[in-house]
């Protein structure tokens, strides 16, 4: 494991206030793999898009089993909303970190100009005990004006608070898929941008991914030739000083699952939130999986915070 | 009766705040059946339907006939408007519990985006010695966003004053039409985890039913051949450790009636609610009835809150 | 006059906090007629209509006129909104009850959709020695959602200072035409009911018409064959513990007027609200009228509060 | 010059609580011509139209201008809106009464549901040392709805501070377009009942003109025949104890200019507000206009306030 | 270099409030070229345009870059949103001042009526230790009204901070696209304009250019023949006390850019306003230019604050 300066450690972190350094740093160096990797367990897909996902594994529809697995694999952080935070949490709380995600939305509407409401406040959050604010911005909705005002208010209370915020960087809606579309690198790098931009000390972003639709993008994405790891590392340029953490999104095998995060890591991330690829299997297929996710990252981090 | 033991019991309420407990306990202990059930009757159709309701039985038009009804046959809970609340309940005060519906809306504008607005707030409920409010959310419409947004006020109020929030699951709107329909498993089954996500203690749901438009829902709710009682099982798995009551709809006949509470019950579901079922009789008739209900309720009863 | 028992009148005021009983009760036994009944001057056509309804007697168009008319006349109050109230009403302060109307509208625009806005408040009327507000809910209207969000504030203020609330209850919006429509017994007996399910103290409603089109309203409405009186009193049953007053629309002859009155005393409602019925006679005439009206009010009342 | 009794003087302002009496009566009678009659020089054609409006005397561009012409002319008083006020009154304070104009818009965007919105607030008006307020509402608008929540904000606020409001009333949109448009008797004189219902202490219109459209306006106008100063009278009655002044619109010729003041004040108007027919001239020949308007206004008064 | 006399350099900045002319006189004399002129680097690309302005020079990606350039060439301030300015300005602070810029949009959803959501409040800009703050407005869009309303809030609390408020007056939308278009001498002379009325202490404008379109130009524009220095010092004028930056857009050659520096400030534009000019250049090819414009600006100066 390459280990940076300290000097250079300090950069990322040296400018956040004493409140989202000490909870940053809870997840970065005392919960899950350490080092200055995250390593997130989101259960917010009962609200994203209803209690289908849980049938491959009926064990999951529980919520008990996503904070049970998040304690005992050793994650950095669980992400859930309000309902689980207040009824789930609670036999957890200090032995596996709290993410709160304050916003969320069914997949029912039609998703053109999508918002994400908040149903919580930052304030919740203080009171649950959690280490970080989740908040999800659909980058580039026609409804993005609303988005920003809201997202302000969660960024000043997280800056009153000392409340670490993760922005779920989504880039959504009728102009994006016209530009290449939500996972093109045009447009999550443009979502790593935005999300730094707006005041997040971290970022979530989906795997940016290459398709006939990448020449609808602005120049220079249009004619751009680069392997997925570029344009991660891209990512993570654009996002700055704000750590970078990607998704799984649906299930892969596991080579590909390793594989993909080694390259995260050394393409710079910080992390990665893998939910569905872990509690979709068995309870010890899951923990065995998790062990090597965390050697993998160990072993690859590029860039420490 | 079945009993579970003092450990399970515990779980359901435990992590609830000292207000909320006090509150939901005299629901679930102190009135009604007892023995960890509910049985709730709504007053709620002069609003949602306006007074044709009332036609059936004359003297169900004077909410006083309801409020002397709930008391009289020993209901769990009375659930009703701020109007009726106001001017009918204080002479109940104490006899039988107020559960304060704090959103509402006639049935006369179109339905394809709905919402229901408060019209009182939480500490309306307060002030009225309510022991619960009641709040609407119509899961998948259009707007739901502003749905969220104000059910974030009422469920923060509650937490704020300790007082228990039982949210009205009803999937609704255009988008859920196309997916099988507002009583579709897989709508209802969204609905029940839409509830416990956003912080309900207690879920209220319609029964789930079958039809021809199943096929339209997203798997693997399109393929699934369960029963009713599992179906009920399943909803009362995704609400977790939020209660589930059903509800009854329009007036059915007495072994229906009485069929479906005992299947409820053993599916797992903490209770009824059962309004024009009851109140469209005549009075004594009712009372028998109510009688009948309690009886199957406290010898089908398969899960202690 | 059939005067009821002292039980009988208790209750429908003795839910009431002190403030709005000491209030309410200004009205129907110190002022107007007395004996529990209700005789208002409305003077809001000047925002409804514009001026053209003071043309007929041109004396009316100086809101003197009808201040000093009620004074005179001796009516239970006069209702009108901030404007007058604030230059006009302080030389008739305890001479006659101001009924503060918060909210109004200009005729001007599509009356599809409508919504009344508010301008003026609850606190305004305290302010000015009002002894009750006035709001006008479009019950049914595609905006009656932003109507009742605004009502419940008003509502809620009024809980606050002991205002008492008088709900004028106006069926509107294109979905109530196709529902038998404003006038019919369907829409007034709806509108009767949510005033009171909203908090009202004192509903306004329209006579109850019949008209080819109640055979579009919902059962068993559509079906029904009830004379204008029983309507009446099943308008009054609808409203509850709320009160009743009716209103006369445009000039009407002075037998039918008196004939309306009677009938709406005996169905149970509890006074009548004249505008220009009254005041686009000449003084003296006007004068004359209302006496009769009195009288017969008197004479013809059923229901005390 | 024709002077009222005291008794009557007293009446317009004797309502007036002692802030508003205070500020309103310096406008009258110790500013401008004096006599209880209102001068006001507008300079808010910068916002309303832009630019356009200065090239005709290019010296009016700079707001110094008009702020100096204002003061040497002895105006009544100056009204501008808030950048104006905070950058060019300071050097005039005292000299000349200030009116904060509160709203504005451009006149870019299409004109068929206008509504102006608010760029200051009352506050503002106190902390600057203003002597009224001005807010201009689009009587009629489709969205006149806002328009009425929005001044209920500043009617609030001019009663909590004591602070003269002034409202132009303007009738626009659509459906007024329907009913004779803008400038007919019917809109004006709805206007100036909607303004004083609203709570201006001061109303300001346009001139009521005739034309062809005018069978389009609803009964009894559309079969009217009254001179153009009957219509000026009748406005006035409808604006009841508040005052009224009138515009003269674009630069017409001296001969009209000093006829139509006559016509204003002998109708019954309080005053009268002239921008570019004022400083669209050369600076001397403006002095001489104004003084011209002054003694016309003093010979011709009708109505004291 | 011409230098004003006292009393001219004394009337620009003499209405401000205390704390408006301590921070914009930091500005205008103590950093940047000084005597009363103004450069600023603006890093808002990130947010408006996207990662794609940072390909042409690879090292601008990190924002670290551009706080270094604006510190070691000189500038009179950095302007950025809020992310940036709590992750970069730290350690700047005191050596470059910033500019806070309180709102911003990305360029995705369609443009025909934007608004610029505000991320970031006055509030922010003096916990920070910002000398000003920007605010895009974009004058004549669809959606003005809301512009207006929150641009309100942000000028009153420039007000209640002593916070020098910089509007970046952006004409915008299908009206002004139908007026000669959004850089049009038209559009960019009322832009400047509103923004004084607003409040504005600094404006920043586009160049104004000509084209066919100007004839669709309201009179007397349409017809207008003048140069662009003169068409600049008209702008200059409309702003009144307000000073002038311009901004250079795009990438143009450095004869060009210096040439047009010297016709702004001989205009009476108080500044400059270039980004990708100077940024998308290596690095002490930057601070090449940056010497000569600064020496172009020192000798140009017509106007003096």
């Amino acid at each position: 494991m390459e280990i940076k300066a300290i000097t250079e450690q300090k950069s990322l972190l040296a400018q956040l206030s004493p409140g989202k350094r000490t909870r940053l740093r809870r997840l970065l160096f005392e919960f899950g793999p350490g080092s200055g990797t995250l390593l997130f367990l989101p259960i917010d897909q009962g609200i994203e898009h209803g209690p289908r996902d849980f049938f491959p594994n009926p064990a999951s529809k529980d919520p008990e089993y996503q904070f049970r697995f998040a304690a005992e694999a050793g994650y950095s952080a669980i992400a859930c909303e309000i309902g689980l935070a207040s009824k789930y949490y609670p036999d957890y709380a200090g032995q596996v970190p709290l993410i709160l995600k304050l916003n969320g939305k069914t997949d029912v509407p039609p998703a053109n100009a999508p918002i994400s409401p908040c149903n919580a406040s930052v304030e919740d959050a203080v009171r649950l005990g959690a280490d970080a604010v989740g908040y999800t911005s659909y980058v580039g909705s026609p409804r993005q004006e609303e988005d920003f005002v809201q997202l302000r208010g969660v960024r000043q209370d997280c800056d009153r608070f000392g409340m670490p915020l993760i922005i779920w960087a989504y880039p959504r809606g009728e102009a994006i898929d016209k530009r290449g579309g939500r996972d093109s690198f045009y447009a999550v790098d443009y979502g790593a941008r935005i999300a730094m931009e707006m005041g997040a000390d971290v970022v979530k972003l989906n795997m940016p991914k290459f398709s006939d639709k990448d020449k609808d993008s602005p120049a220079p994405y249009n004619e751009m030739d680069v392997s997925q790891e570029e344009a991660i590392r891209h990512c993570v340029e654009s996002a700055g000083r704000a750590l970078v953490v990607l998704s799984g999104g649906s299930k892969v095998d596991d080579e590909q699952l390793l594989a993909q995060t080694r390259m995260i890591l050394e393409a710079g991330g910080s992390g990665v939130i893998y939910g569905r690829n872990v509690w979709q299997r068995e309870w010890n297929a899951g923990l065995e999986i998790v062990e090597q996710i965390k050697e993998i990252m160990l072993s690859s981090v590029r860039r420490m915070p």
